[in-house]
């Protein structure tokens, strides 16, 4: 039985002044109902969300998280969440979490169709096992986002630097990348730039320098892709933000597919393409990423 | 107080040869908690739905509806929809239904997280008021929806042709057109290909020739939209599904966007252009997309 937690927050006004919101959470059992069926999350994916990582009771970097939430939140129109209480939610949350991996969801719904607010909750949820994907590594292939590099800029409403809980596609490209055998996805853009994964940074090695695609580019601001490149500057290699022609994918010397609960996954195929695997400075980076941080 | 009534469904295998599906629907509450926070619609948007209107108690087209349901589900991965089971659970709902025009929901979500089924609901709720917009009309704005046209055969993990849970950006296209002083939008491709409204169809007028978006596009196929081509033809128009260059949005003698619950809506500016209203020929459409039709 996995082990679940959930607290639903009333959400306060971002100006309130308030130092304690605890009296906002209410513990609901995750498995009973909580959430009425005129929900907009629900109805029409109407939503932002975070996941953040969770390692024996301390989450990962709740600061970036929402600091990404409230980028969302401006993106969607929805009201700014309230950090403090966010916060605080999160405190609460993790204080819950038993020792090993977990995972704490933000969700921030538009709330019920016609109704006054939106509705807010928090989840913590034991982490899957990501061991064998951290060290032997995962299979992707590229799939097509359809959308163009120029889209984001030109066309905002496609909301495409938010996350969203519309998410069927990013789900719809993990079934595909299975479908052709593989584990996992790296879309690119129908001009053939290198974007993201359906749910994590593609990162890229080529020689001692470490690439990953522009945010400006409407992907999401990898929160774990940040981390990930303030320790491999400590570690002396380079790190920058490219445009990535998806040709460059096969011609790269290692990749990684980045995300805040799976992780460092080292890439071992690309479309088929064997990639090697560094095994001790995936491993390297996989001890940082699980070492406590804010 | 908006009336509102809600229905859970056990999913039946579509085997299942029972004739009487009564004992698969639990009636709840609409306004109280129904669904659990792990439920896949809510955390990603990962699941269907259809919209039909409701006439008098009299729920319209419901086989048009469940066929596009089971289409959306193919495209989507998730298991067929009981074609019986979900007609009995709209003719439940339906019965339920007050004099006037009410709008039937149908939900076929994922199901919880790791969970073994997928979760499924009707609900019915009294339709707005759209006689202003049936009448006077309505103004667009053309919005690009990023992708081009030829995504969908390329890409079908888009889903494109779903209609799926994930409607933020559907929702976020009419916040923009609110915004340019709008009342909807009509989404053109990015190779300017006119698409369809953000929940509705688009019918143009020229002369006597009304023409709508290919479906092939990656468009939804309109229930709306088939139907009223039918009543055209009955008036001795023509009717025909093109590829439609935006410029000829500028040409046109008149356009409508159709839904099932707003019905025919006509345009009376597309991006600022005014368009004459046929008020008659606009009147008949909507009268016979309120009579009883099957």
């Amino acid at each position: 039985m996995t082990w679940r937690f959930a607290l639903m927050i009333e959400p306060a006004a971002s100006d309130d002044s308030r130092t304690d919101f605890s009296d906002t959470f209410t513990v609901v059992d995750p498995a009973a109902p909580a959430l009425s069926v005129g929900e907009l999350s629900t109805q029409r994916g109407d939503g932002i969300f975070e996941s953040i990582g969770v390692v024996d009771g301390h989450a990962q970097e709740v600061i970036p998280h929402l600091e990404r939430l409230a980028h969302s939140a401006g993106l969607c129109d929805l009201p700014a969440p309230h950090r403090l209480q966010w916060q605080q939610a999160v405190a609460r949350a993790a204080a819950e979490c038993p020792p090993g991996e977990s995972v704490i969801k933000l969700i921030l719904s538009r709330g019920i169709e016609h109704g006054p607010a939106p509705t807010a909750w928090v989840t913590a949820t034991e982490a899957a096992d990501f061991r064998a994907a951290r060290t032997t590594g995962i299979r992707v292939v590229t799939l097509d986002r359809g959308l163009d590099s120029g889209a984001p800029d030109r066309a905002p409403w496609l909301l495409l630097g938010a996350k969203t809980l519309s998410y069927a596609v990013n789900m719809a490209a993990i079934r595909e990348a299975r479908r052709r055998g593989a584990d996992d996805a790296i879309f690119v853009s129908s001009d053939g730039i290198v974007l993201e994964g359906p749910t994590s940074s593609v990162i890229l090695r080529t020689g001692d320098r470490f690439a990953t695609p522009a945010p400006g580019a409407g992907i999401l601001h990898g929160t774990t892709q940040l981390s990930l490149f303030t320790r491999l500057e400590e570690l002396g290699f380079e790190t920058a933000y490219d445009s990535i022609p998806a040709a460059r994918l096969q011609r790269v010397d290692a990749a990684w597919l980045v995300s805040s609960v799976r992780l460092a996954a080292p890439i071992r195929s690309i479309d088929d393409r064997p990639l090697a695997v560094d095994a001790s400075l995936t491993a390297d980076l996989n001890d940082y990423l699980l070492s406590p941080r804010d």
